[in-house]
C-alpha cells in the first residue's frame, strides 16, 4: 500500500506523552485555582458564524483568522476567548446571574506567519467577571490574587504583577495637551520595553509630540520606587485633570485591596509604564513578568473594560479579566529546562508478571487501583529485561513483580526503581508504600 | 451602534453555566478512570493537513468533513480521534513505548445534516492500547473493566457491555458459504436492532443470501441465554472453520479475563449480534447499552483492530480501544432529566457583606479558600434581598453573612440556604461545616 507521510502542521504543538502529562498538570493548576475562586466553567464552540465572530474585528484580525465556507455558511475559527464570551453574555443575558464569573481554557486559532515560539493553535486560559451595568472595583483587586495563587502554585520562581490604570495614563496625556492623540501615545509608550527610551522619544516625535512633552511622559512612566512611592509621585499631578484623578483614586483603591487579598508587595507593583496599548481596556490593567525570564514578556495580561458586548447588545456589561497564553508559557518554560519529563509517568507502578497466572496479577492490579494507585500490567509475553526496560522508559517509580513464589505466598515483590530496593509484601502493603 | 445578532451555530452545543458544571463533572469521571488505568493523556491538533487526515477516508467521510484552504495549505478539521492517533503513532513511533496506552478527550467535527441529537461539534473520549507487532489479548478484557468503572461511577443505572468477536462472525458466514460477502452480511446483521428480523431477512435476500442461510444466521446471532450458554451454543459449530474456531477461542479467553477483572455478569454479556459493521475491527468488538434507555443505542463502542496506522507506516500496530460520544450521551441523559442542574453551583458558599468593611470579608474569603472551600464574595453595593436572590440563583449551598456585629465579634453568620438554619461561628468553624 502507498503510504502517506505522517506529519503535524507547523505552528501546531503536539507533545510527547511525558510532556503531555506535565502540560495537563500545568493547566490543571490554572483550572483548580479558577474553580477555588468561584468561576463557572464555560465551553463555547471553536467554530462560529463569521458575522458573529468578526462583528468587531479590524483589519489585522481579519488577516490572521481561519475563515471558510461550508455550503452557504461563512464560518470562522475562534481567535480568542473574549469575543465568544461577549456573544455568550449577550445571547444568554436573561439566563445569567451577574456578576457572572467564568473561566474558559480552550484552543484558539491564528493563521500567523510561522516562526519560533508563535503558534497557530494554542490554549488560552481566561477568567472574566462581568457585571450588569456596573461592577465593583474590588473585583479588579481579586484578579491579581488569582494570578498570585496560580504562579505560586506553578512554582516557576519569582514573578511580578505590574498594575496600572488607563484613566491615569490618559489623564496624564491630557495634561500634556495630547488628548487628541491618546491612543497613539499609549501604543508608543507600550513599546518602552521593546524599543527603549530613545525609540519611544523618536516615535513620539514622529506623531507630533514635542520633545519636552515626550521627556515628561517618559519620566512619568519610568517613575521608580515602591508602589507607595510611585503613587506618591503621581499625587504631584493630582487636582488638575478629572480623568487622571479618577485613575489615581482607582489605582490606590486596587492596591489597597490587593494587599488585603494577601498578595505580597514582592509579587506586585504599581507600574505607570503598563499601557496594554492595543487593547480595549478602560481602567485597571495588568501584566505579569517572570523575574528570571523578562525575555518572555508578559505571561498573563488583562484589565478592566467598560463594555464587553456592545457589538451584540445595548446592555452595558462592564468586566475585568485576564488571559494566560498557556501553550506559549509551557513552550518557553520547556526551553529553559523547567520541566522534568523524566519524572512524568502514566503510572505509579507497573505490574510485571513472571508467571502465566494473569488472574493473580489482575487481582493485585484491582487492589492497587482501589487504593488509588495508577497502575497497569505488562501483559506481553517478553523477557524480563524487556519488561524492566519498559518500566524504566515510562518512568514507573515502582515495579510490582509477580512470580509463582509470590503467588504461592499471596504476596508481591515491590521494587523501587529509583533506589533499586526490593521488598516482599502484600498488595495492600504495596499500595501503602507506593502512595506514601 | 448597529448590533450583530448574537447566535450559536446549529449543531454546536453551548451549555448554560450550571449545565457546564455537570458536563465537566461528567468528563472528569472519564478522565480520572482513564488515568487510574495507566493511560497517557494525548492532545493532537484539531486541524491537520487534508492529505494526512484523509489518507484512509472514503466517500462518506469526505462529504461530512470541514475542509478548507488557508493560502496554499489544504486543511481538515479532525472528524474522529482515531486517525490523529494513527498519525501520531506512526510519526512518533521511535519515541513511544509499546504497548502505548493513551486517552484523548477532545472535540471532533462532522458537517452532518442538522437534526435533533446530531452534533456537528462534539466531544469524543477515546482510549486505545497499541502494540508493536503484537498485543496481548488480556488488554481486550481490560477495556470492559474501564467501561464498567466509568458507567458505575457515573451512576446512570443499569448498563450492559455486549461483547462479540468478528472472527467468530466471519467464520460463521464462511460456514454458510458466504465468504465473498462477509462485509455486506456483517453490515446487514448489524441492523438487527434497527430494522428487526424481517428487515434483515429481506436485506440478506437482496444481497443474494438464501432464505435458509439467512434464517441460520439470524438464529445464530439471536442465540439467547447467559454468556456461558451462548458460548456453549457456539461450540456446536466448532471444528469446521479455522476463523470461527479462533474467534470462539478469543471470545472465551476474553470472557474469562473480564470476570477476573471483576466485571459482574450483570454488566456484560456475550452477544453474537454485535458486528460493528462499518468499522475496521478484526477481533473483539464491544457495544454498551443503558438498560433503561435502549433507545440511546450503543453509548460506548469499540474493538480490536490489526493495524492502526497502515496508511502511514509499514510497522504493524495492532490495538484495541473504545470511544464514548460524550456530547451525545450528555445530551440524551439531559433529556431524561438525569442531571440536577439546581444543585450545580460554582461555589460552596457566597459571602454576603452587610458592611463597608470589605477587608474583613476578604480575610474570611481567604481563610475559607485555604480550607478548600470554593467561595466568592458579592461585592456589589445592593440591597440584602438582591444579594440573597443571587445566592439562590447560583445555587450556593451556604451564605456567609458578615455585618458589623460579626466583625466586632470576629465571627460570621453562616446560613444553610437549603434548611434556612443560621449559626454564628468563626471562619474556620464555618469552613468545617461547609466542607463537611
Amino acid at each position: 500500500m502507498e503510504k502517506v507521510k505522517p506529519r503535524t502542521l507547523t505552528g501546531f504543538m503536539e507533545l510527547l506523552p511525558g510532556e503531555q502529562i506535565e502540560f495537563d498538570r500545568f493547566t490543571d493548576v490554572l483550572k483548580q485555582s479558577y474553580i477555588k475562586y468561584g468561576f463557572y466553567p464555560l465551553d463555547t464552540p471553536v467554530l462560529e458564524s463569521s458575522a458573529v465572530l468578526l462583528a468587531k474585528a479590524g483589519g489585522e484580525t481579519e488577516k490572521q483568522i481561519y475563515r471558510f465556507k461550508k455550503g452557504d455558511t461563512d464560518l470562522t475559527m475562534r481567535f480568542d476567548l473574549t469575543v465568544p464570551l461577549a456573544k455568550y453574555a449577550a445571547l444568554h443575558y436573561n439566563e445569567l446571574n451577574f456578576p457572572f464569573k467564568r473561566y474558559q481554557i480552550g484552543k484558539v486559532y491564528r493563521g500567523e506567519r510561522a516562526q519560533k515560539g508563535r503558534f497557530r493553535e494554542f490554549y488560552q486560559a481566561d477568567i472574566d467577571i462581568i457585571g450588569d451595568g456596573e461592577l465593583s472595583i474590588v473585583h479588579d483587586a481579586e484578579i491579581p490574587a488569582v494570578i498570585y495563587d496560580i504562579f505560586s502554585t506553578l512554582g516557576i520562581g519569582g514573578f511580578k504583577i505590574r498594575i496600572n490604570n488607563r484613566k491615569l495614563l490618559s489623564g496624564f496625556f491630557e495634561l500634556q495637551s495630547l488628548s487628541e492623540r491618546i491612543d497613539d501615545v499609549l501604543r508608543t509608550v507600550d513599546k518602552l520595553d521593546k524599543i527603549g527610551r530613545d525609540g519611544v522619544m523618536r516615535e513620539l516625535g514622529e506623531i507630533g509630540v514635542s520633545d519636552e512633552a515626550a521627556a515628561d511622559i517618559i519620566a512619568f512612566v519610568n517613575t521608580e520606587g515602591t508602589s507607595d512611592e510611585r503613587l506618591a509621585a503621581a499625587e504631584k499631578y493630582a487636582g488638575k485633570n478629572e480623568t487622571f484623578d479618577k485613575g489615581l483614586e482607582e489605582l490606590k483603591t486596587v492596591v489597597g485591596y490587593v494587599r488585603l487579598f494577601g498578595v505580597p508587595d514582592d509579587n506586585f507593583t504599581v507600574d505607570f509604564a503598563i499601557a496594554r496599548g492595543l487593547d480595549y481596556y478602560t481602567g485597571t490593567v495588568y501584566e505579569t513578568v517572570i523575574t528570571e525570564h523578562p525575555e518572555f514578556g508578559s505571561v498573563c495580561s488583562g484589565g478592566r473594560y467598560d463594555n464587553l458586548a456592545e457589538f451584540y447588545t445595548d446592555k452595558k456589561l462592564p468586566g475585568v479579566g485576564i488571559s494566560i497564553g498557556v501553550t506559549r508559557l509551557f513552550s518557553v518554560l520547556k526551553e529553559t529546562g523547567f520541566f522534568d519529563f523524566e519524572k512524568a509517568s502514566p503510572v505509579d507502578a507497573l505490574i510485571i508478571p513472571m508467571t502465566q497466572n494473569m488472574g493473580y496479577c489482575i487481582s493485585v492490579m484491582k487492589t492497587l487501583r482501589e487504593k488509588g494507585v495508577r497502575v497497569q500490567t505488562y501483559f506481553e509475553d517478553k523477557k524480563l529485561k524487556k519488561k524492566m526496560t519498559y518500566a524504566n522508559r515510562i518512568n514507573a517509580p515502582y515495579a510490582v513483580i509477580i512470580g509463582d513464589d509470590e503467588i504461592a505466598a499471596g504476596k508481591v515483590a515491590l521494587k523501587n526503581l529509583d533506589t533499586g530496593e526490593q521488598t516482599v509484601c502484600t498488595a495492600v502493603e504495596a499500595a501503602a508504600i507506593i502512595t506514601e
